[in-house]
C-alpha cells in the first residue's frame, strides 16, 4: 500500500510511522510547507519520497491523509479532486473539514472518510512524530452518507493498525464534544499563560509557578497556527463553550464574594470527585 | 530536637519524612483531626506519638509546623499561645494567617515566622507525604519585624534541610504572586470539571477527554477543604485575579466572533513562546 501524508507534522508523521511499524504501507510520498520539515522526515524515515502538490502526491496513492491546519483543507481538497485514492484526515473539526471536502471533491465526496484522532500533543512537526503515539488512543470517524462500507471499514483499518480505539460519531455531535473538552480548555491555557506574560512582573510570576502551573499550562505550548484555526473553524462552539465557562466563573465569583464556603466547598468536591472517577475509570 | 506537626497531611507529613532523613530531628509528635489518618503516619513512621491539642503536642517541642486548611490557624495558634516552641507554617496563604498569629500569639508573636512551600500536589492526607516533596522546590518565608535573625535563620534551616530553595517575600507579594501563578487556576481547573460533570452527557463528554484535558484538570483533584479556605483567606486577589482573566477571555472571545485570524494567532504564539521559555529556564 502506498501512502501520501499532507502534513507531514505530529499527526501525519506518526500515521506513517505507525503504519510502517505495522508493516501495513510500503511507500509513504509526503508533501509539506516547510522543506526543512520534509527533510528531517526523510532522514528520519517517516516518508520516503517528497511530492510538489496533493494532487502529485495522490497520484498513484492507495490513501491519503490529510494532516494540515485545517484552514488549509480547502485547497488541499482542490489539489486532490482529480485523484482517485481514499482520502481521510486529521483534522480536530469536522463539520467545515466536512463542508470543503463536498465543495472540493463534488460527486467523488463518498472517497473522504473524515476522522480525528484524538492525539494531541504540545510538540509539533516531523521531530515529534512518533510510531507509539497513537496506541490506546481514540479516533472519532464521522462517516458520510456517501462513503461506501469498504472505504469506511479500510479507514477504520488503518487508524486501528496504528494502534488507536476507532469509534463513530455524527460530525455535529463530534464538534460539540471536541469543543467543551480540547478546544475550550486550550483557549483556557493559552488565555492564562498569555495574562501572565504580559505583566510587568511576569518574571517574578513565572519564578514562583509551579507545577500545577506548569501541568495547567502544558497545552498552551501548542501549535498556534492549528489552534487558530480550530478555533475558527468552529467558532459557534467555541464561542458558546466559552460563554457557558464565564457563567461558571461568575457563579464562583460570587460564591467566594459571599464568603460562601460550604457551596465552594461542595463545588470543588463535586469537581474532584468527578475527575478522580474518570481518570480511574479511563 | 523535637517537631511537633499539626495537620500530618502532604504538607505537615512531608516535612517530618524529610527531616527524618535529614536526621534533623529525633522525635515527632502529629496532631490531627481523623484518627485514621493519624493511625496511617504512625505505621508509616511519619510522627512517633500522637498528642490531643496542638498546645499539648508543643509543650517541650522545639518546632512547630501548623500544616491544616488555613481556616482552622486561628483555632490552632490559640493553642499554641502558651507555647514557647519555634512556630513555622505550611499556609499557601500569608496575610490571614499572620492577621490569626499576631492575634492568637500576641506579644509572642516573634515566635513564628511564615513559611509556604510551593510544592503542592493532587493528592493529600499521610499517605501522600514523602521525603521527596520538597527537594529543588521552593519554600517562601515572609519575616515579621518582630522575628528575630536566630528564628529565621532556624526556620530557614529546616526548610533548606527538606532540600528546598529559601526565597523571602513581603506577605503582601506573596498573596498577590500566589494568586497569579496558584490560586486561579485552581478556581480554573475545578471551573471547568465542574462545568463538565453537571451536563447531561458528562458521561459522553469524559469519554473523549484526553491527555490535554487530565493535564489541566490535574489540580481539580485537589484538597477541596484545602482551597475553599485558600479562595476566602485571599479573596480580595483571588476575586482581582478571576476579573481580570474574565477580560482576558473576553478579548479572545472578540478575536474569534471578528474571525481575527491574525491577532488570534499572535496571542497564541505568544503565550507558547512565554511558556516555553519559562519551562526551559526552570
Amino acid at each position: 500500500m502506498k501512502l501520501a501524508v499532507i502534513g507531514v507534522g505530529l499527526i501525519g508523521g506518526s500515521f506513517a510511522l505507525a503504519l510502517k511499524q505495522a508493516k501495513a504501507v510500503s511507500h509513504v510520498v509526503g508533501v509539506g510547507r516547510n522543506a526543512a520539515n520534509l527533510k528531517l522526515a526523510r532522514e528520519r524515515g517517516i516518508i520516503d519520497s517528497i511530492a510538489a502538490d496533493p494532487g502529485a502526491a495522490a497520484r498513484d496513492a492507495d490513501l491519503v491523509l490529510v494532516a494540515t491546519p485545517v484552514a488549509q483543507f480547502p485547497a488541499v481538497f482542490a489539489s486532490l479532486a482529480d485523484s482517485k485514492a481514499l482520502i481521510t484526515d486529521g483534522g480536530s473539526t469536522k463539520r467545515d473539514v466536512i463542508a470543503a471536502a463536498r465543495k472540493a471533491l463534488g460527486k467523488k465526496i463518498g472517497r473522504f472518510v473524515p476522522a480525528h484522532p484524538i492525539a494531541g500533543a504540545e510538540k509539533s512537526g516531523a521531530a515529534a512524530a512518533s510510531a507509539e503515539l497513537y496506541r490506546g488512543k481514540r479516533v472519532v470517524i464521522t462517516p458520510l452518507a456517501e462513503n461506501s462500507r469498504p472505504s469506511i471499514s479500510k479507514v477504520e483499518e488503518a487508524w486501528t493498525r496504528c494502534g488507536a480505539r476507532v469509534s463513530r460519531m455524527d460530525p455535529e455531535e463530534h464538534d460539540a464534544v471536541l469543543a467543551t473538552v480540547s478546544h475550550l480548555p486550550h483557549v483556557l491555557a493559552y488565555a492564562l499563560v498569555h495574562g501572565v506574560a504580559k505583566r510587568n512582573n511576569s518574571e517574578q510570576l513565572f519564578s514562583f509557578a509551579a507545577g500545577g502551573f506548569r501541568d495547567f499550562t502544558r497545552i498552551a505550548s501548542s501549535h498556534p497556527e492549528m489552534w487558530r484555526d480550530i478555533c475558527l473553524a468552529n467558532r459557534d462552539r467555541v464561542l458558546q463553550e466559552l460563554k457557558s465557562y464565564a457563567n461558571e466563573l461568575g457563579m464562583i465569583r460570587k460564591l467566594i464574594q459571599k464568603g460562601d464556603a460550604a457551596a465552594l466547598e461542595k463545588l470543588f468536591a463535586g469537581a474532584r470527585d468527578a475527575r478522580n472517577k474518570w481518570i480511574q475509570s479511563s
